[in-house]
């Protein structure tokens, strides 16, 4: 073809989009790539081809990117069922402008290279950050794209938003399963485990620790404890609560975040035990948290770390929480059509009894980097339990049962294609 | 009333019957309950009122008994859908009948006083064992009884029966949470988590980490390596082997049970590990195998202990675990109706392809005291792995779903009233 007629059909074709995964999967992470990739093969003509990163930033970075387009219709519809992260996801912050210019230069040049007009930038608010500096790079030289963020992650702590899709299924999960495990637990107290103990995650935000309180019902239901990583741990009260609740509920359900803190402000997890090889213990504040009930006040304590399961149990997701993650990655979509740049639509709660819904846009400056913590409105005055407000606000995020089709007695999980785009670079990045 | 008349009354009533968990819970532990209660409901007039020892067997010792009678059918009916142990269970091991005199005659006591023509326990091998001793005493003494036990165990090791409700839903829960997981640490391998270690129970017995086996479907799924409590831990191999897998596939996941002894015979999670507060871990072989293998190949791990969620997860329960649990409580009462004393209904297998069960009926002879523990044809040569022969057994037993009904989100589940039964002896029982 002459180099005049390339360039007429070039003029004459859509510019494509790049989505990528950034950061810890969750139970509807690839529902919000359905969205996306369903949304775009609806915007026909509008937007060229949607290529995914491979691996995250990281796949931009390489220049290593997956051919959606290719993929049938069915498989992508299957992603809505699919935990995980179906084109791979990464832990890899970009620093500031200045810093790691080099990399933000040769984020632009991959995405010229392959004509890139959108880039739909899904995770938590380290990702809102770099999509936020993406959009101002890419400005000042020049080069025309809408940066969109799509929010994520099972933390519930970006701001912006009135929740963030993962988080009502790993909510959901942990709720279920301490109701569940306290019923054992209930039936064997008179000879056996006394004090139960579940680890969830949440390094700093207690959200998912508050949603095991959403358990309890009625009063003296479990978990009787929840120790917040908002809340410095206080040892004496602790044990006394414990013992009180044993004596008087015949046993005791506690659900500790995995960042829970002592005085000084140290991770308990982190506090130097040692394990049978003789390296530091990384992780697992439940086992300590169990055995010095079992040291200080003699009980019998068994105790769970649920760590992956909790994010990755898709097949225990929230309805509400799979509708919102497809939503906002069809909304993305939209954004990126209607011209918008450096935004990100989250979930706006317009009631909450009935509950209902719908998709607001927030700017990216006023998500990154940031990190939304428990009110304290949420905790009650001992620190140990969820208040009622605490409680109406996360009831309506597992609403709803969305179980992924079955087979042979296992959840059925798609795996794509992820056929790969063609290099059109000569160089390489070396990160 | 004249003696006269109340001799008379009592001649023309059917006898009681007592039903008692024991040991550890399981998500369908309610369900042989209610096919216990709802087949005694049925054989009206042949047997008077059904009585559950609170606690297992501590109940019975203790006279301290629930009446059944009075909980409505619905009630009854939700106990299929709820885990845990309705009337409460116990570890509490009766010893032998020279050992133990004095508590065996206090049982036959307790029988007595209620006018307990059937006895119905459900447990494992240690309650076939006391069912068994049951029945002999009582013939000794003189005192009619129909001595039956209920099988049930998540750890499937009971002889006699193809296998054991309470297993299949623990084996689809655990296989569900491994091919979750691993989705997630694929997702993630490139820049986080290479090896994930998921702990699961079983310790004398490799039934659930089997289970785990039937995740993987293709060749490279994981799970990549299992750990039986049938195999010794060899560190060498399995470090070859974690790194084999982690150079091809990308990433590991290994499934330990809880059980995994070292090459001294030593359980692994007793060797002296010591935490924070100085004391020594007890379980917890997870967090070991994963530093190890960080300690020595340097890939970044995580690791999760299921716990009491595994039995506990009615939520994910197997609709033939389901049927079969209900089946053998109907059973045990059928048996009973025919005068047959010191059996247990089991489970027959009658074909694999397609699955065929039916409900046959062993001497608790051939049960008590015995323990069913993986067949060598069931591991793969490299002791990593389960067999296809292992993998035809295992899959018909967590095939089905049954979901519970929820409510605001969370599973809904039945508490009984246990209303509790007038004592009639004057005697306490000093166990």
């Amino acid at each position: 073809m002459a180099i005049a007629a390339r360039k007429r059909q070039a003029a004459h074709r859509a510019r494509n989009a790049l989505y990528a995964q950034s950061g810890g999967a969750t139970a509807v992470f690839n529902a919000t790539a359905c969205g996306v990739i369903e949304a775009v093969r609806a915007a026909r003509g509008r937007i060229g081809r949607l290529y995914a990163a491979r691996d995250g930033i990281l796949g931009a970075l390489h220049e290593n990117l997956i051919d959606t387009t290719r993929e049938p219709a069915a498989a992508v519809r299957a992603l809505r069922a699919t935990p995980g992260a179906a084109f791979g996801s990464c832990r890899y912050k970009l620093k500031g402008l200045e810093e790691d210019h080099a990399k933000y230069l040769r984020l632009v040049e991959v995405l010229r290279a392959h004509d890139i007009g959108w880039f739909f930038y899904n995770g938590g608010n380290d990702s809102a950050d770099t999509t936020l500096k993406l959009s101002q790079i890419s400005a000042r030289l020049g080069y025309p794209l809408c940066a969109i963020g799509v929010p994520k992650t099972i933390d519930n702590d970006l701001v912006g938003t009135d929740c963030c899709p993962g988080f009502g299924s790993a909510a959901k999960y942990v709720a279920t399963s301490t109701r569940e495990a306290a019923l054992d637990v209930a039936a064997m107290a008179s000879t056996s485990t006394r004090v139960f103990v579940l680890e969830v995650m949440g390094r700093h935000a207690g959200w998912l620790t508050a949603a095991c309180g959403l358990a309890a019902t009625h009063a003296g239901d479990a978990p009787h404890l929840l120790l917040f990583p908002e809340r410095r741990f206080d040892e004496a009260r602790f044990l006394a609560k414990v013992k009180r609740t044993v004596e008087r509920v015949g046993y005791c359900v506690v659900v500790v975040a995995e960042g829970l803190r002592d005085a000084q402000g140290q991770f308990l997890a982190e506090q130097g035990s040692v394990d049978a090889f003789g390296h530091r213990q990384l992780g697992g504040v439940a086992p300590l948290i169990a055995h010095l009930v079992q040291a200080r006040l003699g009980y019998k304590q068994h105790w769970a770390v649920a760590d992956y399961l909790q994010r990755a149990a898709r097949h225990i997701a929230s309805k509400t929480d799979l509708a919102q993650a497809y939503a906002l990655g069809r909304a993305a979509v939209r954004l990126g059509l209607a011209g918008r740049n450096a935004v990100m639509p989250v979930i706006e709660r317009i009631s909450t009894l009935p509950y209902r819904w719908r998709i607001g846009e927030a700017p990216l400056a006023a998500v990154a980097n940031r990190e939304r913590k428990l009110p304290a409105g949420f905790i009650t005055a001992d620190g140990f339990n969820i208040t009622p407000a605490c409680r109406r606000y996360l009831a309506p995020l597992i609403e709803g049962e969305a179980p992924p089709p079955y087979r042979h007695g296992l959840p059925s999980y798609v795996r794509l294609r992820n056929w790969p785009v063609r290099r059109r670079l000569r160089t390489v990045f070396r990160g």
